[in-house]
C-alpha cells in the first residue's frame, strides 16, 4: 500500500453527499462553498519528529512557524487567503518547555503574519517524540478559487521563485555541510522557514489569467504528474528552464547530490506550480514583479499523460524522459524513488 | 508544564482578531459566525497508540468509528450536527494493510451514521505506533450554540446516560478480566465505540431550556470544574445521584478498583453534561425520552467556584469534598490525580 493508495482507500469511503462541498480529496484543500459567493478553504498538514523535522538542526521557533506556512501554502495554492488554524500538538515525556514555548512563539509569528489566528485544538501525549498537526481554514471568492483539474491543452507551465532549494538546504544541514557558509543560507532558510506564496497565490487567482494551479509540496516531478491526472492532460517540461541559483549547483557539489533531480523530485518548495495561456505571460510576469517573485516559464501542457522532461543531448537533439512520481513516498511499496533525505 | 498551561501558552499567542470568531480556545468547539444565522463549528482531537487506544484489545474498525465519535461528541455539545471531516493518520513502518483498511471502513461507517463527509487530509510516516488527529467540522443555528460559560446559580446540573462506563471497560480490557461475562459487554462498548449523543445535544439546543453544555471527555470532576470556570460559578454533585449500572460496582469488584471514583474522574463517557433552571426538569426529561437517553440531575450551580461533591457520611450528616480537576492529565506536573488506566 503506497500512499497514493492509503488516500484512495480513505477516499473511496468519503461518505454522504453534501451539496455545499465544491472539492473534497484530491487537491490542495477541500472547498465547501458558502454563502454570499464565498468558499472556505479547509486543509490539514502533520510534522512528525524524526520524519519531517529533525531538532538537532531545525529551531522551535523555526519549526513553528514551518507548521503554519506548509498549511498556508494549501490555501495560496487555490487563490485563498488564512484565517483560522487549529493545532494538534503530540508531546514527548518530559519535553523541554523552552523548545515547545518557541515552538509556539514561531507558530503565533508566522500566524499574525498570515493574518491567521488560532482557534483551537487537542493537546496529547506522545511516546516518542513531537508531532504536531495543524488544520488551516481559509477563503476566497468561490468563483476565483483555482483548482489542479483545469489545465489545458497549450498552457504554459509556470513556477514561483526556485526549485530545490529546500531539498539541498535540507542535505546540507543533516550532513553537516557547508554550515560557515553565507552563499547556503538561502538554502538552508527555505527547508527551516520556507514562506508561502499568499499574496502571489491571491493575485493570480483574482487575474482570472490562470487555468490550474497547485503548491510545490512534493517536488515538480510528482506535483506536475497530479496536476495533469486530475486534468486529463500531459506535460512536457525543458530542463534548462528550472529556475535556480548558482549556489544549488555549488551546495550539490558538496553533497555529492544531483542539482536537477532536486530541482525536479527534492520537494518541499512551497512555490506555486500554475498554467495559463501563452499569451497571458507578460500580464503574469507583472503580476510576480508586484509580489516580488521570479515567475518561471518552464514546459508546456501537452495532449495525453504523464510528465516528460526535455534535455539537451550531447549531440544537440533533445532527449526526452518520463518523470512522472518521482518525489517522495512516505510509504513505497516497490522499493523504487529516491531517498537521500533523511527527514521529511 | 501541565495540559493547562500548554494550551495556556498556546491561548496567548492565539493571533489577531476576527470579528467572526464567535469563541475560540476555551470551549468544546471553536465557533464562527456564518451567514443567514448560521454558525460553523470546529473541532480537533487526537488519539496516539498506547496513550488512547491499545490495539491488543482495540478492534480496528472500533479504533475507526471511535475517532470520529469523539470529535462529533465536540459537535454535540454545541448543539451542532457534523458535516465534514478531515483525517490526519500517522503509519508506522511495515503497518498492517488489513488493520488500517478496516480503521477506514470504521471511520467511514461512522462518518456515515452521523451524516458526516470525510473531505480531505494527510497521510504520513509514523516512526512509533499509530497516530490520528481528526478535525470535524459541524453546523448550527448561531443563535442555539450552547458554550460552557452560561451556567447560572440555582440551576440543576444534569447528565446524560450513565458515567464511568468507559473507564470501567478499559479497566476490565487492559486487565484481561471479566471477558466472557456478558453483563460487562456494555462497559467494554462504551470504551471501543462510545456514540456521540447529536440527537440530544441538538434537541436541547432547540428547546431553548438549557444555559451551559459540554461534553464528559476528561470526567465529571474536570469537565464540570471547567464549566464552572467558564461560567464563573460554583458547583455541588449529589453522590448518590450519579447514574451508573449495577454491573459498574460489579466490574469495580473484580478489578478492585472503585466504582465512584470511575463515575467522577474516569473520563471518556462522551455523555453530555449540561444546567438548565429547575422548573425546566419535565421537559428536559421528555427530551431525553425522545432520544432513548435517561437524563439525571446530578446537583446544582452555586455562588462561589469549585466542584464539591456531597456524600451521605456514616453518621447520616453530608461529608462535602471538594473534587475540581480530578480527571486525567497527559502533563501531571505535581504528580496528583488517578493514573490507574493503561491507555487513553
Amino acid at each position: 500500500m503506497n500512499e497514493r493508495q492509503i488516500i484512495d482507500t480513505i477516499a473511496a469511503l468519503a461518505g454522504p453527499a453534501d451539496g455545499r462541498l465544491l472539492k473534497g480529496i484530491g487537491d490542495d484543500c477541500a472547498v465547501i462553498g458558502g454563502d454570499s459567493g464565498r468558499a472556505w478553504l479547509l486543509t490539514l498538514d502533520t510534522l512528525i519528529e524524526g520524519v519531517h523535522f529533525d531538532p538537532a538542526f531545525h529551531p522551535p521557533e523555526l519549526l513553528g512557524r514551518k507548521a503554519v506556512s506548509v498549511n498556508v501554502s494549501d490555501i495560496a495554492a487555490m487563490g485563498g487567503r488564512p484565517c483560522f488554524a487549529l493545532l494538534s500538538a503530540g508531546l514527548p515525556p518530559g519535553f523541554d518547555q523552552d523548545w515547545f514555548a518557541a515552538f509556539a512563539r514561531g507558530l503565533a509569528g508566522a500566524c499574525a503574519d498570515y493574518g491567521c489566528r488560532i482557534i483551537g485544538g487537542d493537546t496529547v501525549a506522545s511516546p516518542a517524540g513531537y508531532n504536531f498537526s495543524l488544520t488551516v481554514l481559509g477563503e476566497a471568492p468561490a468563483e476565483q478559487v483555482l483548482y489542479r483539474s483545469s489545465a489545458r491543452v497549450g498552457d504554459t507551465i509556470w513556477v514561483s521563485g526556485d526549485l530545490g532549494l529546500a531539498a539541498a538546504g535540507l542535505a546540507l544541514l543533516s550532513g553537516g555541510l557547508g554550515s560557515g557558509e553565507a552563499q547556503f543560507e538561502r538554502l538552508r532558510a527555505k527547508h527551516l522557514d520556507p514562506p508561502a506564496r499568499v499574496a502571489l497565490g491571491r493575485e493570480l487567482a483574482a487575474s482570472r489569467l490562470v487555468h490550474a494551479m497547485m503548491d510545490l509540496s512534493d517536488g515538480l516531478a510528482t506535483d506536475l504528474a497530479h496536476l495533469c491526472e486530475e486534468s486529463g492532460v500531459g506535460a512536457r517540461v525543458i530542463a534548462a528552464d528550472l529556475p535556480g541559483p548558482a549556489t544549488l549547483a555549488a551546495a550539490a557539489r558538496l553533497v555529492g547530490a544531483d542539482a536537477e533531480q532536486w530541482a525536479i523530485a527534492g520537494g518541499e518548495d512551497f512555490e506555486l506550480l500554475f498554467t495559463a495561456p501563452p499569451e497571458a505571460a507578460d500580464r503574469l510576469q507583472a503580476i510576480g514583479a508586484a509580489c516580488g517573485l521570479a515567475l518561471s516559464p518552464v514546459g508546456s501542457i501537452v495532449a495525453g499523460e504523464g510528465v516528460i522532461l526535455v534535455r539537451q543531448g550531447v549531440d544537440g537533439r533533445p532527449v526526452e524522459q518520463p518523470i512522472a512520481y518521482q518525489g517522495y513516498d512516505h510509504f513505497p511499496d516497490s522499493g523504487g524513488g529516491d531517498d537521500a533525505r533523511r527527514t521529511r
